[in-house]
C-alpha cells in the first residue's frame, strides 16, 4: 500500500480536529490568534508530543506544511463563515469523535513503524487522539472532554487495540486501519448517545 | 556578520524577559524558588519548544550556560532589590514588549537558518517570543497578556514578517533584525497605549 | 558499578512515584483512565522533559517497558486495593518524598553522564524531580505540593548538590547516590514535620 491514504486521512483528522479547536475558540469568543492556536492545538498537538519522544524530529509538521496550513485554513473559515451557533457544541463533539478514532489509529501506526512495542504504540496513539484536545479544552476554561466522565479515552484505546489486532491477524493495512476506526468511533459514540462512563472507586469524602 | 551581535541581543532578551517573571513572582509574593522558575520560564521556554520541534537537541540552553545564568542572576537581582513595588506591572508590561519583539525576530532568525520554510519560520517566531510569557502568567494565575484583547501575539507576528521580508528585499542581517525588532515592539507598543485589539466573532451567548 | 543498583532504585523511584499519583486520583474520584495518567505523569514526566532537552531520544521509557509498566502496575493496585482512604494524603505526602529525593540524584547522575555543566545537571535533577508531580497536582486542581510553602523543590537541590560533592569528594557512585538521596530526604523530611519554608519577599500589596 503506497502512503497516500494514509495521508488523506491524517488530512481528514486534521481539519475535523482543527474545526473542534475554532469551534471552541468561537464559544469563548475569541480572535483570530486564538482561532489559530485552538485550532492548532489539537490538530498538531498530539503528534508532536508523540514525534518527540519517539525521537521522530523535526516533527512531522515541519518539512510537510500541509498540516498546519490545513489547520489554519480551518480556524479560518470557522472563523469567517461559522455564524450559527445553535448546535455548535454538539457538533464539536461529534467531529471530536471522528478525530479521536482517526488520530488513535494513525498513532499507533506511526508508532509501530519505529519499531516500538505494542505497550508504546497503544500509548502513543491514545497521546495522539487526546493530548490536543484536553488543551483546547484547558485553555477555554471547560472541563476536558476526556474527563466528562463519558467513554473517551477508552475509545482511543480501542480503536488503537482494534487496529494491532487486526494487523496481527493478518488483515492489510487499509482494512486494519477502516476496522480501528469503526470500532473507536463505535464506542466513543456509544458514550456518547448513552451516556456510558467507566467505573470509578465507589466513594468520595474529604480525608 | 558574526553571531555576536545576535547573541547579544539574546542575552538582553533573555535578561528582559528573566526580569518580566521575576516581577511577576513579587507580585505573587513567591520565594526564591518561585522566581527562578517564573524567571527561566520566559527567558527559555519558547525557544525550548521551538529547538525541540526542530531537532535542533541538545536545546540551545544545555551546552552554553549563559542563558540559564543570565535569567538566575535576573531573578536574584529583583528578589533582593525589588522592593519598590508601584510601577511593577507598568515595567512588566513595557520589559515583556522589548522582550516579544526581540525574541519573535531571534527565533525566525534561527528557524530559517534550519532551512524550513517561511510559514513554519514565522510560527517558530512567535512559538518562542509567546509560550513562555504564557506559562509564566497561567503559573501566576493572571490572564495571560497573549489573550488579554490588546494586540500581541498580532506584534510577535509583524516582528517575523517584518525580518523575512526586509532579508527578501535584500538587507543584511544586522539591518533586518532592526527593522524587526523595531515594528513588533512598535505595533506592541501601539496596542499598550491604545488598548488596541484584533476584532471578535461579534455575539456572545450560551449556546 | 554495574547500572543494576541504578535501575533497582529508578524502579523504586517510578513505583513510589507512580502510587502518589494514583492515590491522588483517588482522592479526586477518578476513573482508571484517570489512575494512569495520573499514575504516570509523576512517574516519567520529570525525566522525559529531561531526556528531551539533553536530546536523549527515543525518551527513556520508549525501549525499555518495565518504567510504564511498573506505573501502570502501581495504578492498579492502588485502584483496586486502596480503599482505606483514612491516612491517604499523609501517606502520598511521604512517598513523595522518597520519590523526590531518589528522582532528584538520578536525574542528575543522568545528565552528568551526558557530559553537561555542574549547573545544568543540578537543574535537570530538580526537573525530574519536580516537573511530573506538579503536573500531578496541576491537574487534580490541588495546590501544588511545590509551591505549598514547606522546603520541596529546596530538598531536591540539596541531594543534587550533595550528590554532586560526594562524587567530587572521591566517594564512588553507590556511596554518593546514598548521600543524596539521604540529603534530599533529610530536607524534605524536616520541611514536612517542621513546616519550614523559603523566605519570601516581606510585603504584599496589590499594585
Amino acid at each position: 500500500m503506497s502512503l497516500e491514504p494514509l495521508f488523506i486521512l491524517e488530512m481528514v483528522g486534521t481539519a475535523v480536529f482543527a474545526i473542534s479547536g475554532a469551534l471552541a475558540a468561537s464559544r469563548a469568543n475569541m480572535d483570530l490568534f486564538g482561532f489559530s492556536v485552538l485550532a492548532l492545538m489539537p490538530a498538531i498537538g498530539g503528534g508532536t508530543l508523540r514525534d518527540i519522544v519517539l525521537g521522530r524530529t523535526p516533527v512531522f509538521w515541519i518539512e510537510n506544511t500541509s498540516y498546519v496550513a490545513v489547520a489554519l485554513l480551518a480556524a479560518l473559515g470557522v472563523y469567517f463563515f461559522a455564524d450559527r451557533p445553535g448546535f455548535r457544541r454538539t457538533l464539536l463533539v461529534w467531529m471530536d469523535a471522528v478525530g479521536l478514532a482517526l488520530f488513535a489509529v494513525l498513532g499507533t501506526e506511526i508508532a509501530l513503524n519505529t519499531g516500538v512495542s505494542m505497550l508504546i504504540a497503544v500509548m502513543m496513539g491514545v497521546i495522539t487522539a487526546v493530548l490536543g484536545g484536553m488543551i483546547r479544552d484547558i485553555i477555554c476554561n471547560e472541563i476536558p472532554l476526556v474527563l466528562t466522565g463519558e467513554i473517551y479515552a477508552t475509545a482511543a484505546f480501542v480503536a488503537s487495540i482494534a487496529y494491532i489486532a487486526a494487523i496481527e491477524l493478518g488483515a492489510n493495512t487499509t482494512l486494519s486501519l477502516v476496522i480501528g476506526v469503526v470500532a473507536g468511533f463505535a464506542v466513543r459514540g456509544a458514550g456518547i448517545v448513552f451516556h456510558l462512563s467507566l467505573p470509578r472507586v465507589g466513594y468520595r469524602e474529604d480525608d
